[in-house]
């Protein structure tokens, strides 16, 4: 029983779908923040919830860790083999299995990326809404409860996955949920496997909820002397009840960043990009409505558009902050987190963050999904400075702290990985042991993505 | 080690918190449906989760079965106490603890019920959406997983629970979830807790999302020749995206129940019932898309209001359903159950149902959230006849079978209880035992509401 009798049993049964060459381990070795390179052991490429199996039996069998693999677009090196063993890429099992228009529904494979989806679906009228920004495959989506820019009016995956197919630890393939929008029969194992990061099961099928798409499309911008007058815009929105599809919050060096990496021009000050879904007649009032807010609170230049190169520059941007962002120190690493509180500490869990950021000798710049009350901060670091990653790790672990005294979260939608475990104690005190004995139940042999999420004895 | 012994120990304990008197126990004993009167041993009224704390130790340490009690109004027999033990009367938890009226949201006790939360929000602008007909306790609408009539707008109790204080079977206390919007901060038991019937723990305290109250509300009735017309314009209505607040189906047998109970003069055909909610301009349209599907399939006599009394005319007869639905055999028992299915699915689903029902010798009716595909059989029996029974029980049995045929669930909305485990190994397969691993995990003495959801070994 050994990793190395693993990778030998899995060459055999797997033929070419299983590659140890150090081209292929290094890919997906990579992440997209500080965490070192972490090669795994293989990369296996599962074509059918039958491969899955196979692998995962002969993993549990020789004790070898597997390691869910999307596209490898998370933040938190969540999909980092960080006790080896045999990472799973899921990029071949891309296929749209099904479309239900009458149901607003859709069957995948979970390494369909989300932009696949939406291809797909063009001609039908319908649209997957969830958007963490990357092109990321809709199974490691389901995976992180990803969420991003139009969870404000869709939700997340939370709420967007109907139902599961997952391969357990011991190789039993269980079936969640189902194609009914609601019921009351048994617990809601759906919901447990969605965040989860692979360390209760593997997601080989996904049932997503739909939506229609909106007669009309609005997006606008505006402008803002100081955070506070940006913030307070979002709060009245929200509390409003205006239906808004997308609200985010740019601080003034996110915007140094977009006019460096996209040649723009805008004035180096807060902004909100917003999108508006609706008829016609509502995106106008939605438009106009927010307008008022802004103004209220010093909002300048508020300009709404309906022409969609107006939306797809403003999103092209937005889509690329962290790129962006990177631009304002070149050759930079950088550090991105966030937290999630209730929309009536917004105001102060950016004020407190921005000042204590503006107090470190490092660049930084803010950003985020504000009308969820979610919001990220990039870090730039030199790499290899471990004096400068140590003031990055007290800065987050403050802004974490900061977002639990709120009554918030320590990650609205990046997920746990391996930067965050350290906090879940905090976080959910007793609550965690719980998720605790979870994995132990489903997962003795804690071969599902370890060191991830979860402390098991 | 024994009930006894528990008994003596929570008498000693709890003083007049705790009672054993035939009238308190026999009150505990009952249930909406065909079940015998079962009673518990004795019935602890906490009033703190202190109090449950130290009740589930006494109760653990003795191998005493812990009944959550709500308001007693579930449909499934959920909360009888069928091994025995305690009965944990909730009704004294009855405190609304916060109302965060910028973050819509509020934490209340389990013992608060929908309509008292509704009446302290009556001058925040807020309310409380989810409303099963019963004037429920929400600890046991998050238990059950309640949904009911303005679920297709606003969602169940699933989306409706933001977090949560558990008792769990061995005395811990953990807090799941928290006020922000959103998070991807390990494994979601909040929503693992929504749904379990008290067999994972014991809710002490939840949050709950608000929603503003709408500008305009409007309510209207209209009349079909026959069922397909009526769930045909159901299928449209929410295939056009319009945001419905309810959308209720009466078959023939229900309007004449209605008729005989409150004396109306309905033509004794398939109804709608409809209410929408948004701005003035918003409910005149949606009523008007709505009156337009409804004459494209052959709906008659549409007519729409916004004057309260007519609406409350309705929903009072649509919440005394049971009721009405009894008028129709005097001194009657009704099995009451539900299904959900695919919404493309639905007019197959009720025109089978009623097919079955039709060439049965007894009396019934139908009634449903048909926006989310969920709808509700009575079947009327003679008290005591065990022949009619088992009619009643083949007939549902069909229903659940056809409902999980069509890719829908045994229970929309009333839950497992005692009437449904049989039918979690048909709906979930090897995702009933995870169910079952989870609930040995978290409960390894089957203490919290034995004989319910799961099989434990």
């Amino acid at each position: 029983m050994s990793i190395d009798t693993a990778l030998s049993r899995l060459r055999k049964a797997l033929g070419d779908q299983f590659m140890t060459s150090d081209a292929v381990r290094t890919l997906h070795g990579q992440n997209e923040t500080y965490f070192p390179e972490i090669l795994p052991d293989g990369v296996a490429f599962p074509e059918s919830t039958d491969d899955v199996v196979k692998i995962v039996e002969i993993c549990a069998e020789e004790g070898c860790p597997i390691v869910p693999w999307g596209t490898g677009t998370s933040l938190e090196g969540n999909a980092l083999a960080v006790r080896g063993g045999v990472t799973l890429d899921m990029s071949k099992m891309d296929k749209v299995l099904d479309v239900h228009p009458q149901d607003l529904d859709a069957v995948v494979q979970p390494g369909v990326t989300r932009e696949a989806l939406n291809a797909h679906l063009r001609d039908t009228g319908l649209f997957f809404p969830v958007d963490p920004g990357a092109n990321a495959s809709l199974g490691g989506m389901a995976a992180t409860r990803a969420s991003g820019t139009t969870a404000v009016r869709y939700g997340t995956m939370r709420e967007n996955v109907m139902a599961l197919e997952v391969v357990l630890a011991d190789g039993r393939v269980i079936r969640t949920g189902s194609r009914a929008r609601k019921s009351a029969s048994g617990y809601d194992l759906t919901k447990l496997i969605v965040g989860s990061e692979g360390t209760l099961g593997i997601i080989t099928e996904l049932t997503l909820r739909l939506q229609g798409q909106p007669e009309a499309i609005s997006a606008a911008v505006c402008r803002f002397d100081g955070i506070d007058g940006a913030v307070n815009t979002v709060i009245e929105t929200i509390q409003m009840g205006v239906p808004i599809a997308r609200m985010e919050f740019l601080d003034k060096y996110m915007v140094k960043g977009f006019n460096i990496h996209f040649k723009t021009e805008m004035p180096e000050t807060p902004h909100l990009f917003l999108e508006f879904h609706g008829s016609d007649a509502g995106v106008r009032e939605q438009a106009e409505t927010v307008g008022e807010i802004a103004a209220s609170h010093g909002g300048r230049g508020f300009e709404w558009s309906t022409r969609p190169e107006d939306r797809k520059r403003l999103w092209d941007m937005r889509h690329n902050a962290y790129y962006a962002q990177k631009a304002l120190r070149p050759g930079c690493q950088a550090i991105s987190t966030d937290v999630c509180v209730p929309i009536s500490r917004l105001a102060e869990a950016v004020r407190e963050t921005e000042a204590d950021l503006a107090a470190s000798p490092l660049i930084y710049s803010l950003v985020g999904h504000v009308g969820d009350g979610n919001f990220h901060s990039a870090i730039l670091l030199e790499a290899g400075n471990e004096a400068e990653l140590q003031i990055a790790k007290d800065l987050t672990a403050r802004m974490y702290e900061r977002s639990l005294a709120l009554g918030g979260t320590v990650t609205g939608e990046h997920g746990v990985g391996m930067g965050k475990t350290r906090f879940m104690q905090a976080e959910h005190g007793a609550g965690w042991q719980v998720m605790g004995q979870i994995k132990q139940t489903l997962d003795p042999q804690n071969i599902l993505n370890p060191g991830k999420v979860v402390q098991v004895n």
